[in-house]
């Protein structure tokens, strides 16, 4: 089925606001098992509106417009889809009384504009919106099917997922049931993930399980999208293969699904009744903003410091004139990590050092990292030396820091080797 | 002029990266002036390739494509372009010698498949790209002019302003010269800078001075592009608007151009000398995030420190037991800061502190902010109340802190009302 995407408004179109949708909804059909070949991005003109739709109608067999269904004059997805398919704009009386309760749940009198909301090419199907008042409506044009969709990013999405996915699939005549699986990486490069996961398509040999990944450096997720003809037997196919990718990939898989590795990091520490002390340098705060504004980290995360300055950052967790200048070392590392420790009265403490390269920011600008993780009785360190430039090895750093404190956690190597440091 | 963008590359067709480029290259054509009125996407296909360059060649005038000049198998641009054009693909030997000693240069040897970028469309002009090796070219297809780009951003960045854009003003008849003005103000809405500016434009009659806005929370970027035959003609006629800004967003206005409030904030405490100290809550150490990073700030961020526990926060500060169970208030705050800045030994502190209101993450959730800045011999409070649910409260948050230190560093009355806190 050749899917072509329309994404039409003056802010998309003149670049005030990223094109967000698009991606989304183009990743969203893939990880469905549809693919789209064409995109369009017109903006709030009716001429150019009426030849893209045009256009589309003659080339896809399917059409996403996303946009113009608002209440303002310069929206006219409805007025523009109804000229181009041949029929008149009629009053849907129930999309109009579902926006009138819509406005009285809110205690509000629906102003008069809102009822262009409420007009929709004749012969349209509606496609609901329960969180807005854009209607979304679906019709033929030329010789492809058009599904109309609100610009506000959650009304897309959920009419995406809930109304045109199960339809698009519907007609593609692929099986009905759909699953992914997605699992977060981090620490494996992304040829590396490839390399390791060979051959997993393969075991289940309808090729119902598709196998695709995202990199958003420095992690890697690896999305598993099983088909079948319901649920039962998505998970029959979907269970050898995602069994399969935990064992290549064993520790390095560090969260699933919606889940984030500082989410994983809070629920570990949660786990183990413990609280943390976190000490930065160069990443200057990042740990602590990963993890310190989780809903439930008002009780695990005690304290975070930062400072710049070997004196500064010895000074800052009690221990001022503790060690001469220089390099840091593995056992300034522990010994900070023990203070600020003991210091905030918690059960762990992550410290995260770093000793940037000398010169400027350049892409081979490296930096030295010391990890070290403190408890009442125990202390481990790990030193990675990244190359990159100073974003690369904050970013970098961040990660290795959560990334050593969750295997730490549940009890796995703390320095396994990853792809990104060198040797 | 009407010009059109075609994006290139399954990896955007897919969604699997967000094409910043199509609005990175959209605003930068708005801010010199001109318009995008069509945007495509396609994937690395030959047939779509050649379909969108013939759609593009018969509806515009001029035409940007995006990507395809890499070296590989699936970079199509080049020869899908000849065939459009109807023209041959040729060596060109200045670029293959450009390649080489490109490679040379990195102490590498040119690998064999680099030479299919230094094939072009017979009779196509180079755009030169000092910093890669994608050749850029510009050639006719149909009516219109187009200009082949590389995918890779910073090379597209300089050759869209070094190459193109200049090229394009001068076919579209445009004056010559072109100058981009910004202002980037905090704590007015994007409305209220638009009411504020009413009638800036027409104080230069023949319009060659335009007015633009982008918000990006909790920040908006007031943009004055102006035009005129040299850069003397340019400046004479924006003089009198960017006064007039000035004057009207008066102490909102926080930095210019390419400055950010950080870079401000870290520039005015170098410029006296200062040093600094910073406390936070809820914000968790972004805001030491956006300072202690910058170059300079090694000498300047003495020290940072994250709390969500209020017992926490003043043992963190060596005030453990200074004060009993509540909510926050201007005493507390002003101790906090006062401690962070003896304790560090730093001649500033911030403090940021939150109470978040009780109750689950929703969008009228909201949270009271104290800023309170310390120097050896005085000490300022202020009290915000920003509802906007938890991100939004910690982004306006970061926003209020760093500039309330600006305001302090410059002079400026720290507890002007901004547009985003409840009265």
């Amino acid at each position: 089925m050749r899917i072509e995407i329309i994404c039409t408004g003056d802010e998309v179109l003149t670049g005030k606001i990223v094109n967000t949708n698009f991606s989304y909804m183009s990743q969203k059909l893939e990880d469905a098992g549809l693919s789209v070949f064409w995109g369009t991005t017109v903006g709030d003109d009716r001429d150019s509106l009426l030849q893209a739709f045009r256009l589309a109608g003659e080339r896809a067999d399917a059409v996403i417009v996303n946009g113009g269904l608002g209440p303002t004059v310069d929206d006219l997805s409805q007025e523009v889809a109804a000229q181009a398919g041949g029929v008149d704009l009629v009053l849907d009386e129930e999309w109009l009384a579902r926006m009138e309760a819509f406005f009285t749940r809110r205690s509000r009198v629906m102003p008069p504009n809102n009822r262009k909301q409420a007009m929709l090419p004749a012969g349209a199907e509606i496609l609901d919106n329960p969180i807005g008042t854009a209607c979304g409506f679906s019709m033929d044009i030329g010789k492809a099917r058009f599904f109309f969709t609100p610009g506000v990013p959650r009304e897309l999405r959920r009419m995406l997922e809930e109304q045109i996915i199960p339809r698009l699939l519907a007609r593609s005549g692929a099986p009905t049931s759909i699953f992914l699986k997605r699992l977060h990486s981090y620490g494996l490069g992304e040829s590396h993930v490839d390399t390791l996961l060979a051959g997993v398509e393969a075991m289940v040999p309808d090729g119902s399980v598709k196998l695709g990944f995202r990199a958003h450096y420095p992690q890697i997720e690896t999305k598993l999208t099983a088909r079948g003809t319901d649920m039962g037997d998505v998970r029959r196919k979907l269970a050898p293969v995602e069994a399969a990718v935990h064992e290549r990939l064993g520790n390095f898989i560090v969260a699933e699904d919606d889940q984030t590795l500082e989410g994983v990091v809070l629920a570990a520490l949660t786990g183990h009744q413990a609280t943390l002390a976190v000490v930065e340098t160069f990443t200057a705060g990042q740990i602590a903003a990963r993890i310190a504004p989780l809903p439930g980290a008002e009780m695990i995360f005690r304290r975070g410091a930062v400072a710049r300055d070997r004196a500064q950052l010895l000074a800052a967790v009690g221990r001022a004139g503790a060690a001469p200048d220089g390099e840091f070392t593995a056992e300034v590392a522990a010994a900070v990590a023990q203070a600020a420790r003991s210091g905030a009265d918690a059960t762990h403490a992550l410290a995260v050092l770093i000793d940037l390269d000398e010169g400027s920011d350049r892409i081979d600008l490296g930096g030295t990292i010391w990890v070290a993780i403190a408890t009442t009785d125990d202390v481990v360190c790990r030193r990675a030396r990244i190359l990159g430039g100073r974003e690369w090895i904050r970013l970098g750093a961040v990660e290795l820091g959560l990334d050593c404190l969750r295997r730490y956690l549940q009890g796995l190597p703390v320095a396994e080797r990853i792809d990104f440091e060198k040797v």
